[in-house]
């Protein structure tokens, strides 16, 4: 089985068949893939994945994302500011065990946009076998007049950085 | 600050106010603790907790009730020759964030039983502050005629021990 | 099995019998106790603790230390001006495996102090049953004039806040 | 910077220059690469990579090796019947911190056989900066006539597996 490369071209931009069940529609804003091959370490007495584990891979798709459409944690603080993009809700549901030696492919892609929060999807494969769909919900994190940490708006600018048609700031 | 045991007596049962937002009722069925202090590695470049870790603490607080309840996944491998009893879904909203040295108690309780299925609920705080709110659904996994992992209806007597009354088989 | 409480008490100071394998003299300065319930994700497919997570453990202990003896990383960060306390080399030997539901016990006592560097030591029990001794040396990370990393002189009241007489500054 | 394939081809051997730190003689027998992106979840609030982290890319690189020379923990277990190949030591020194988004490529190779534990290697670097040098004690576990767990000779095609000429049973 030869696997991709590890690190997907930077502004990676596909259609997707939207067959995948989250909603219709993938793909029509920037989708990255970040893929890992399971190791011993990530799996339980049953020999399969612990799944706590698929949110840090979710996770590491997100960041797979930002890099795609330009941006990582670090450079958004010191561009906008602000704290961070932290999670208020996390969910996945898995359809099939994985255990080690398989490779996993997660696709990410953000499928909503409010005004201070973002809802990324995630969607996991090994080959064509389904694995899991997840999602997270995310806000943009600055700080209020007196200090505090506060929602703020999302700049159009970073919104754009990951539309299908790609006009980066 | 005081901690309470790591390890709260077996068979705990206790009813709580029902004022933490999951549903009404918490504390219906036998609800357990499972506490843990925060630690350096737990936390993530902003000095908080990384997300997925409050999953690994879910599953933690499951074994947790397990134990409450006089059982343990090898024990139920072994009197039920079940497969185990994985999570079909996971979710968690984050209301607070946490950092290390806290001491973060995670609640846990069965609130729902399905004919193959079970879901836990969990509510994590820090004295009386609100973390997160969680669930897993989780099945009941045998194996079918064929020798294949199937769903398998949950034995009355397992249920039965996590009853608030406690009748335990 | 009855667990003493998570956190013990500040300041926690004993002598230890000196039978447990590290050099002689274990107990003559400060020893710190951190204690973990093994649960399901800590473990591999052989049921048994995956060995990277008693590093983790050995940080933790760390940090239990660094409590008793009136610090914290963030404190030290505070008073001193440093970056931190990075490892330098990490080692563990292992002597019996543990599975979920067992109580481990770390101990860890600082045996040696260099000018700029420091010797941590741990030992893991379940009950009376060695799991695994190890080390981890540590150096005191600051600022040069440049503003470069580099590693400087250890403070003598830090060194005394972990003496077995134990004279905090 | 462009990252090579997650997937080093199976039984990949090549000659190193010996130039790297542990002993003389690196790439003698097999040399397996492993790499990974680091991402925002493997660090801590100093922003580096939290240092039991490494130990679980050594098991990694470990598994690997392993793969090139055409087997698998489960695969072992099958063919010889064996438990496993437990850590009896492992021990890591670190030269560098890392970062997320940084790839980190962990070189292993298996430098002694004894009569029934071997010693693998390690080395971890970014690009050409070296970032640690490790090595794990492994032991060929069986089952003793009486059933209980024992050191047993590591079978001589096994170790040929793994010398660089490459001749597999």
């Amino acid at each position: 089985m030869i696997c991709k490369s590890l690190i997907p071209p930077a502004g990676r931009r596909y259609a997707v068949e939207g067959k995948h069940g989250i909603g219709g529609g993938w793909g029509e804003s920037m989708v990255s893939q970040f893929e890992v091959r399971i190791v011993w370490g990530d799996c339980d007495e049953q020999g399969i994945v612990f799944y706590p584990t698929f949110f840090y891979w979710m996770d590491s798709a997100f960041q797979a994302l930002l890099r795609d459409g330009g941006y990582s944690v670090r450079s958004m603080r010191e561009k906008y500011g602000i704290i961070g993009i932290p999670i208020v809700e996390a969910n996945a549901r898995f359809l099939s065990s994985v255990t080690y030696e398989e490779i996993l492919r997660v696709e990410a892609e953000i499928r909503h946009w409010g005004k201070t929060s973002l809802r990324v999807e995630y969607k996991g494969f090994c080959g064509d076998r389904p694995i899991f769909e997840g999602f997270e919900a995310r806000v943009w994190l600055a700080r209020a007049n007196n200090g505090q940490p506060a929602a703020d708006a999302i700049p159009q600018a970073f919104k754009n950085a990951f539309a299908a048609a790609g006009a980066q700031d």
